[in-house]
């Protein structure tokens, strides 16, 4: 079974396919988000596992925009505590001046690297991996997962450096298929109204949900990109496609034309 | 008068402020969105101009996450048509391999990019003016406002090279002191659940705007970050504070133990 995922080897996201699939699939590694839908769309892989929202630096734009315009679905969705460790040629903290990272790493270390390098060079890279790749020399570090230091032949310097000690990933399974049913389900959709300008009317959007007494459990906007200042609205709410009062609320929003596109049904994982 | 901004000089922000403030003004460049609020809310400036949301990209986080924080209120906003132009040493396309730029700035070009450049590589950057510092070999270019032609002495290779032809970006003028009233205003604030867990009832936070008849311009989700995977809601919607209708719905809000925090009433500029 082919998987492909946002790599580079050692990103978070392989981490958490890993902690998903086990260890025996084919792991395809790819360079952007992208690429991680375009391999599910052809058919090169069957999954493709891409980040989708951080507890603290909060939604992944490219994922959400890439789901407005794919037929793929979310086929299941897994969370990961993100540990963000530095990394190193050298194990002495002082000897450090340079840092490589992505910036949502930095982002999610911030006051820790100004506590404890506040005159270090924070220098932004594509990916975690990339800056691991980049550390050559003594007074240069990176930061990122654990196991980049095996990768890549580095020192582990401080371990659990960001900054919420609940920082969490949510990534997303892409598939061409649909999950079974099963209990704690949830729905993922987007709808965006017809006009496409009155975020106004956020609030009769909502309505069918509450008049279903559906629990909606996120919602984020994005810009609609064919008009200026128009947004659509990415939900999350608890139930089965299937069930009645899901298809009731999704019945009722397009009787009054809003555009609704389902993303797919799924267990909720609660836990983290 | 003193006025910060996100810099360095020939950013987007400085482009913005000039618009604005005209020339005349004592331009002070920060190299963070951080050192914007820290320089009005320690008087440095008595004013502070930082991007807040972008037509194709979405929202500033960062900025979001600090006006969360912080006291400052939003005294005006700004809107730029932002055209994105390939810069470089030579005025050949052709020679062209590697490109600086910021993030959001390739993002806002990446079909154009993908067509007209597929195999240059594009390396991020904190600002678009580090990556015309950059620009040091003919086969380096960098993306960004005209302005950095002139700036740093490098040739314009390809102007209004952004995907979307509306692409707009909206700043925001951060200030101690609240602005004059006047016709047109609106009026943005933070709201957040009692118990900070329930995007499930962001139905009924959105009640008492529908009860007034208030129209909602815009609403925009960020993590909470004392509690894993629940949010606060910024809220943009017309008419001015002292309004009887917008003081109704923000006491039934506290009513209903929603936590408010206003960031300020000032003039809707709809047009770009």
């Amino acid at each position: 079974m082919n998987i492909s995922y946002l790599g580079p080897k050692g990103s978070f996201t392989q981490i958490a396919l890993i902690n998903y699939f086990g260890e025996g699939s084919n792991q395809i590694s790819k360079r952007t988000i992208n690429e991680v839908f375009d391999s599910v769309e052809g058919e090169d892989a069957e999954y493709g596992i891409v980040p989708i929202e951080n507890s603290f630096e909060g939604s992944v734009n490219n994922t959400h925009d890439l789901l407005m315009a794919s037929d793929l679905l979310i086929y299941d969705e897994i969370q990961l505590r993100i540990h963000q460790c530095l990394i190193a040629q050298t194990t002495d903290i002082n000897q450090i001046e340079k840092i490589y990272s992505h910036p949502q790493s930095f982002g999610q270390c911030q006051n820790w690297l100004k506590e404890n390098l506040p005159n270090a060079q924070l220098i932004p890279v594509f990916s975690n991996s990339e800056g691991a790749e980049t550390v050559l020399k003594s007074n240069e570090g990176c930061i990122g997962s654990k196991t980049l230091t095996e990768l890549y032949g580095l020192n582990l310097v401080k371990e659990n450096i960001e900054d919420s000690k609940e920082n969490t990933t949510r990534f997303v399974i892409l598939s061409n298929k649909q999950q079974d049913k099963s209990k704690n389900s949830k729905v993922s959709l987007i709808i965006s109204p017809p006009n496409s300008d009155a975020s106004g009317s956020l609030y009769n959007l909502l309505k069918p949900f509450a008049s279903e007494e559906i629990n909606l459990l996120r919602i984020e906007s994005r810009p609609f990109r064919g008009q200026l200042w128009s947004y659509v609205f990415f939900i999350d709410c608890e139930g089965h496609i299937d069930n009645k009062n899901i298809q009731n609320a999704i019945h009722t929003l397009k009787e009054q034309k809003t555009n609704v596109k389902i993303l797919g049904s799924y267990p909720s994982h609660n836990d983290s």
